[in-house]
């Protein structure tokens, strides 16, 4: 499978820690230590027009940017996967809400339920699509309206501290991959690509709920009083001490699998779960400054969307000159329920078919 | 493609119409002639231990009954596929605490976002990731509790005649398939499967909203005054127009590709809206009763489960000695944002293998 095009869409416009401490009131100096992410974006139901304001809107500009730089036909689709943990609705699926404004038609869709994992799970099926034969070239998105994952503007403040340290790093976005049959083309050959569930006997580091038009039920708080059920929870000293060593065992894997020696591969896509951890697990991998791929300290936690970004801003380095036709290895660690995934890829530039 | 062995669960004691009007305020004769539904099956979630009480029990058993009947090792799956709508968080998928209960680890976990096409969605995934060959053997396990689609029991008095309707017509329940590659031994082998959106351009016909801790928005209502939003919405006037001739389509497809005339086929599983519907589109499509596997007067539509509970009762009536060796078309209609998905099947018996 090749990657043919890669896209990126964040809402409106970036939303600094001030703006954040404005808004939330929340506090610029714990958000600037405890995540390191400078910015990130919201959709915004009540935004200007043309501006993403729900998971379909972002997974539809994703998937349009990705299809305008493929330069195909929307009509040589032969698939659509969107990936999200935040659908528009219960039902019906957003991919096919998605797949009508996209103009596509008579044509499988499907839509998976993950966060991190969500964006290699996707390309994994779309491998495997592709492998049965039948199908030939599809779009596979990513796509997150976090935001909606938490309570009103208003009643942020009133977070449990392990719930504000999880509202904090995530935002909003999307990206997308055209993917082709054909490894013959310009863009990104998968040479390796794997998801698995690693979570038997061990408790989910992050759950979210979603309720149905009454809301959360009154549970008993600390001291037995009535609260409301806490949205989201987080294991946030799980995650700080796990979700390293499984990056550098995936990064193993991929690494024992390609042959490729790590400190020579071009790119090194790891885990974004912000600022501040992503970047004591490039140092914990041994992974130099300019091989990492980052954006989560711009773009905020946008779960599903963010490998698409980070590939999409590898597809940047490398129209800008670094490492053509190098490699690429993606790590990704969804701690919710323990996930692992794995992606090689090699660039092949545009003049490869000149050269062979 | 096999199905090599199929289950189906249903929690607790059948709710009769009688118990319909008792808990909800419903009136029993209109529930009769509306929807044409018996009997359907509800968790509950302070029910008695060993009765499942959430999407993830329903799925956990159902996996647990098609490993059983197989008389495989668990440890032999190599990928698990779950399809609903109706989660038990956002995050983790649901999927990955069914695994985690079913003692299995180290593999693929995907889960589906889907409603009446989930199904056929599953096995059409698991037919890809087989037929790219790293895979052999996994488990596709439908589930829905529907029940959690509307508001608590107190409010459904004052639901809103079209989400009366809708509700009316739902219930829980789950079923699974194990698969396999190998297409030599007992079972059903798939001959053919195909899913797609057609939705282009056309409403959707049902919505099923999720929320946050603080629930619905309020909304204006039919004169102005503030109410909540609804959580479903369903015209059940395009559903009642489009799915009959919808599942022609399908019928007529399958039949063109497999050549079996569709007279001659001794199982066919036509889509399950409610006892009423159903019967209509069996009329419609000139099926005789005999040839029907319907469950839904008696289960409720229980959505993701549905089509494997059909599967489940098909090979039953092959058990009891109808149809064995015989062929098996599945037709299902999303009117969610209208997905159409077909299969056909045909059955090979224990000693097929002795024949050849």
């Amino acid at each position: 499978m090749r990657l043919v095009s890669l896209s990126e869409v964040l809402p409106g416009e970036p939303v600094t820690n001030a703006d954040m401490a404005a808004r939330f009131g929340l506090h610029e100096r714990w958000l600037d230590a405890m995540t390191g992410n400078r910015t990130r974006y919201f959709c915004r139901p009540d935004g200007p027009p043309g501006v993403p304001r729900s998971t379909s809107d972002l997974a539809t500009a994703a998937g349009e940017q990705a299809l305008l730089r493929s330069g195909l036909d929307p009509a040589s689709l032969d698939f659509v996967i969107l990936t999200t943990a935040s659908p528009d609705h219960l039902m019906p699926a957003t991919v096919n809400l998605v797949a009508d404004r996209l103009g596509l038609n008579d044509i499988p869709t499907f839509q998976l339920t993950s966060g991190c994992a969500g964006a290699l799970q996707g390309l994994y099926t779309a491998r495997a699509l592709l492998a049965a034969g039948e199908l030939r070239r599809g779009l596979v998105i990513g796509a997150d309206t976090c935001r909606n994952l938490w309570p009103s503007d208003g009643a942020i403040a009133q977070l449990r501290p392990a719930e504000m340290v999880s509202f904090a790093l995530f935002g909003d976005g999307a990206g997308a991959a055209v993917v082709d049959a054909g490894t013959d083309g310009p863009g990104l050959v998968v040479e390796h690509l794997f998801t698995r569930t690693v979570g038997k006997g061990r408790s989910p580091a992050q759950i979210v709920r979603w309720y149905g038009a009454e809301g959360a039920p009154t549970v008993a708080g600390p001291r037995g009083e009535p609260v409301r059920e806490a949205m989201s929870e987080e294991d946030y000293k799980a995650i700080e001490q796990h979700v390293p060593e499984a990056a550098r065992a995936i990064l193993d894997e991929l690494v024992a699998v390609t042959g490729w020696p790590v400190d020579d591969v071009e790119h090194l896509l790891i885990p974004q779960l912000n600022g501040v951890m992503t970047e004591k697990i490039r140092r914990y991998l041994g992974v130099r400054p300019e091989q990492a791929v980052s954006c989560v300290a711009d773009t905020g936690n946008n779960g599903n969307a963010l490998p698409f970004i980070q590939l999409n801003r590898a597809m940047r380095r490398i129209a800008a000159g670094t490492g053509i036709g190098g490699r690429l290895l993606v790590t990704t660690v969804e701690s919710s329920k323990w996930v692992l995934t794995g992606m090689a890829l090699r660039h092949r530039p545009e003049e490869a078919d000149d050269v062979r």
